[in-house]
């Protein structure tokens, strides 16, 4: 195969081109095939990249677009008013076929927005998904959708099932443990929709369906694929982010209460800052959409370079396993 | 005000009678105006309180129930099959003012169905909710409805926040935060029942609306009544007790992966301890019904001695703020 090429919205994120730039240096010195494409105001990229005079910019590449989607704007603004932003413009290269996937920290409504507008959605796909693998006790697990649906018919839940499952196979897991998010697993509990995508995935051949699972099992690794609906999704992982941070905060306030307790923090903190990556899956690991005819990966909007260079290393991972046409292939077996 | 008295069901929870009986004991040494009647299979209580001869029995008396509500067991068949369960008799002690609250570890569902039941909702509410107290970085957040209602209407979500900021005020918040839990902060993010549960609050007088929080705003301690349907915080709350489990075994790992870091570990582990209460806040707090008429707490299934002896001592907090009573007086006001 050729070798990979990705386009970097270069703007987006809440640390600006500034660390995008170096995340992107730092990934191609991690993958000497990969090539990259920055995407947004090429002076200002450009003035970045000088500071790396030894980047092989023969795998580097620039692309002027004259406008920004801001952190907050509204998706249907950046859709309509700006066709010209760094997110517009890498998607476009996607669509053209001129790169294999897209990689954006910037407003995640505008890029669903436009990635729909742009590259489509794959055939029997309603809407697109959010994913991510969230750490668990015995391994990971892939969650979808993580907000680019706050409301959700059975049906849908059913495809974000069928793509999940086909997404944690491309990325390694044999036989996938399908299961939906719910208060409680015997078959009465839920609402209607959970209720009724459930007697949907019962039917479904070829899909390893477990059944219900709850928030705790979510994370004992009781699934390999956890489906729920956006709105659930995205509040589990913040609330998940929140939760890790403030344990964070408070271990170090643990080990800073007295001078014994300083002089074990000495020992033992720079053990425990190792499990930060763990505790914050999405900030780290990027974010796939799903269903779309393109590979497109959401870095978190407070990605720093490391976890910007993970969302890179994920697109790849996609691009080698050709994730959108597996999809595909599935989809019309599986699809009702 | 007389002494006060509650009603536990003995039989309820995953550790059975045991470990109900020896939190009930420590209770009455902890608290010593407080009286208590243990409801169940009297011959197996008797037994169980006849290993601590020293315990106050003036304050402490059996009452027998013939049945048990498993923790399995559907609602409507604890309700309609069940007349003599230890759960039904112990709200029927409250119903009648023998005594001031009711406290039991046993099936969820079945709780809320015979609280209803036995006592009725207070005048105005739909549907009682559950609410417990959640850690924060700033102290605690009060978290509801929990689970007791899957699918919420925008009134009934308001009614949530109404309810729950007059609980925080009973339990020392002075002037509550009140805030929706959303997948994002702007007006137009949301679900329905969200954005028009949030139009009804901003036009409520006397109540601390603060708009819309995200899932890391909670921990964030943002607010101090964060309000959603059952269905996302029962999720939420599961979930995070899964996550603080899962990292709990990962520092216990951490400190167990060599010589060196096992030696670190034998002063860290101690320290890292004192944080496990916190980070299992359901489990450790209990949570409470409301918006009914009389104090209901409902102990974690999986609760210890000490987590069921913390619900007996909300159980008794509620009791002496009057809780039910001052629901009722505010909501004259604030309800629609």
């Amino acid at each position: 195969m050729s070798a990979p090429i990705i386009a970097i919205d270069a703007m987006g994120g809440d640390f600006g081109p500034h660390c995008i730039v170096r995340a992107s240096i730092a990934a191609l010195a991690e993958h000497p095939s990969l090539h990259l494409v920055l995407v947004g105001q090429a002076p200002l990229i450009e003035d970045l990249i000088a500071q790396s005079p030894t980047v092989d910019r023969a795998r580097l590449r620039v692309e002027h677009a004259g406008e920004v989607v801001a952190m907050d704007e509204l998706p249907a603004k950046a859709l309509r008013g700006k066709p010209d932003s760094s997110m517009r413009v890498a998607l476009e290269l996607l669509h053209s076929g001129r790169v294999q996937a897209c990689v954006s920290a910037g407003n995640t409504g505008a890029l669903m927005a436009l990635s729909r507008f742009v590259l489509k959605t794959l055939p029997g796909i309603d809407r697109p998904a959010m994913i991510t693998a969230v750490p668990t006790r015995a391994g990971c697990c892939h969650l979808l959708d993580l907000g680019a649906n706050v409301d959700c018919s059975a049906e849908q839940l059913y495809q974000f099932a069928v793509m999940g499952a086909v997404a944690a196979q491309a990325l390694g897991v044999s036989r996938p443990r399908v299961a939906l998010l719910n208060v409680g697993t015997e078959e009465v509990k839920g609402n209607q929709q959970v209720k009724l995508a459930a007697s949907l995935l019962r039917r479904a051949r070829g899909l390893n369906y477990i059944g219900f699972i709850e928030g705790d099992g979510l994370y004992r690794g009781d699934a390999d694929v956890v489906v729920c609906d956006g709105f659930v999704g995205n509040i589990v992982l913040k609330s998940s982010e929140g939760l890790a941070s403030m344990i964070s905060a408070r271990i170090e306030a643990l080990f800073s209460s007295s001078l014994a307790a300083r002089m074990v923090g000495l020992l033992a903190l720079p053990l425990l800052r190792r499990l930060r990556a763990d505790l914050a899956p999405a900030q780290h690991n990027g974010a796939s959409f799903l269903g779309l005819q393109g590979v497109v990966v959401k870095s978190h909007g407070a990605a720093g370079v490391e976890d910007f260079k993970s969302a890179i290393r994920r697109a790849l991972i996609e691009i080698e396993e050709n994730l959108p046409q597996r999809l595909y292939g599935r989809l019309e077996d599986l699809l009702l």
